[in-house]
């Protein structure tokens, strides 16, 4: 790893909220910041030194951007790897090509965990409706049908439970190569968030403490932080995603998310190579933000501590809200409990994700139920 | 108070790290910024939405500036108190001009301390050859003339201790308006940096523990916190801040620097309405920085925990480090207890405010050594 002095430049793929984050972080550090995004009003214009305006998949726009910083990162695991591959003849990419590659097929990263003997569910691959029959024998009903690539938040799935409705399920995702999963009962997704990186010859490890996550509408609705979880449970989460980051040789923050069963057995769900929005709790109630980590990491810097001040809730405040009047947030923002995180997107939209709020005390199932009622007043 | 939506617009007079450091902490919040500074390569470009190239004193720019904001505030006090209140017709302008008015001119702003009947100095006004014999002897000497306005980190300042060298050092200072105070053998100086704002009826106001700063030059070198000075004596400031700024109804952050002597007594040395260098520990070692803090005050909402996470020494890191040759960072951010911030300011001149660092731990007297160390290390 190479330390990167103030006023060296780092790019970022993708100019959401998750890249404003890591910039507003960044620029403390005197770090200069690069951003693709095919969006000019998007939550990084204005914050960022340039602003390249490309769609994510631009391989012009990467070698461009590639060439201009002295270290590349992405804010979305939507770039194709081989965008980082050509990057990577002009400078250092964080994660490197051959992560993204096996990360953004969901087949090949069950694979990758496969290879490193870790839990999750059954799974078979669909690449045609021939395919339907074994996979089913192989995962049971009910089960998960998936895009291989470019799923998140719910979209690009479809919960099957007989070999018809997989056929047509196949269909309806437009029969391209997917992957079937067993649906799993679990009683909680958790999020195991943590930072490696390589100093000299020694990694360095950082984990954050284990969050849950609960979701509405298949997107992420809230965070709870401690999860709630004993001892045993976290050593499990944690051991696993060591495993992952290691074999990885990871540099940089990293999400996976796991399932926690009825019967205490862990799960891991997916693995997402970036800051994540289960995260987001790390941002004023860590003492080292999840961005700023990632930076840190990036840059050569060591990993700093990750101690929560308190427990704390996060809850995503999407377009939705507007749907029928302009919310008030006043009610947040007058708690002093409570810190508003606002993403500066523009135009508002259903599903969009435009900011969320941090709820920070003493007691876990107190904020639970304050988080809740400040929600449901907006 | 009005509360402001994210998405208000924040103006402020003056890009330097001050407003660099308010921006970085309000754009988390949604708020959108305007900057007028004369250099468009200021701390703040790059970070703000808009930067309106003129001097600090224009009266058109600040005339502008009101027009298109919500709320406007500043990140240095040599603003004429003209331009604020002409701004006052459009917007609101947090300090307003009349508290500016009264701070701006070192006398005005001894003679509100003495209607307070808070403790300072003694002083006189030194406005022509014939105060001086007058002047001197209110003061005694050793004394120091200083300018009675615009003068910051040491500049405008002469010791004297004859009648000969006091005319002598007021024609060296331009021959302007001056004030002439008791020099004070201080043992150390100490900033107690608080804020307050108004919710409905009620006044709010949150201090931050007592800070000891260290100077170099006339320049802050170094700030420790907590302060070593115990309770009474920290009750003592507390209750001068309190007073201050209830005095003058403030809304925002506000630093005073306070000598404390010998004997432990308590002298009120300065006033500044804004921001403060010395607070910067606040930056990462309080749960709210004072940015964060300045900024919800001046959008109406209410304060937030001052908690001084573990004690903290912040160093400044000024462009003379660079005369040798280009300073090495590395040793600086690859210790676990450091964070270092830059302000992105180009060029390097001596003497000009690059950056800072900020050790936290356990220990002061521990981090204190550390801290010398790593600068000497530089």
């Amino acid at each position: 790893m190479k330390y990167l002095n103030p006023g060296s430049t780092i790019g970022i793929i993708g100019g959401g909220q998750l890249a404003r984050m890591m910039i507003l972080e960044g620029r403390k550090m005197g770090y200069r910041f690069i951003v693709i995004d095919p969006d000019e009003n998007c939550a990084c214009a204005n914050i960022t030194e340039e602003l390249i305006c490309a769609p994510w998949s631009s391989l012009n726009a990467a070698i461009e951007l590639s060439k201009k910083c002295d270290v590349v990162t992405i804010d979305t695991e939507h770039v194709p790897w081989q965008s980082l591959q050509a990057m990577e003849e002009h400078t250092t990419v964080f994660p490197p090509s051959q992560t993204l590659k096996s990360i953004q097929d969901r087949l090949t990263q069950r694979l990758f965990l496969d290879n490193l003997g870790l839990p999750q569910t059954n799974f078979a691959n669909v690449e045609s409706k021939d395919d339907c029959k074994a996979a089913l024998e192989k995962t049971k009903t009910p089960a998960v049908l998936k895009t291989r690539t470019w799923g998140y938040d719910g979209k690009g799935q479809v919960v099957v439970t007989t070999p018809v409705e997989l056929e047509s399920a196949w269909e309806k995702l437009g029969e391209v190569p997917c992957i079937l999963e067993s649906f799993i009962n679990f009683q909680d997704e958790v999020s195991v968030l943590l930072a490696r990186t390589q100093l000299g010859e020694h990694a360095q490890l950082k984990t954050y403490p284990l969050a849950k996550n609960i979701h509405a509408n298949h997107i992420l609705h809230k965070t709870l932080v401690p999860s709630g979880y004993p001892m045993d449970i976290e050593k499990k989460c944690f051991a696993i995603a060591k495993q992952i980051v290691d074999a990885f040789e990871y540099v940089g923050v990293m999400a996976i998310e796991m399932f926690v069963t009825g019967d205490g057995d862990v799960l891991v769900n997916e693995i997402a190579p970036r800051t994540h929005n289960s995260g987001h709790f790390t941002y004023g109630g860590c003492q080292t933000s999840q961005f700023e980590q990632h930076i840190r990491a990036v840059t050569g810097q060591p990993l700093l501590e990750t101690t929560l001040y308190k427990p704390a809730v996060m809850v995503n405040l999407l377009g939705d809200l507007w749907e029928s009047q302009k919310p008030d947030f006043s009610q947040l923002t007058k708690h002093p409990l409570v810190t508003l995180h606002w993403y500066g997107k523009s135009p508002v939209r259903k599903g969009r994700k435009m900011g969320h709020f941090l709820v920070q005390g003493d007691d876990i199932e107190a904020l639970q139920s304050l988080a809740q009622e400040l929600f449901d007043s907006l």
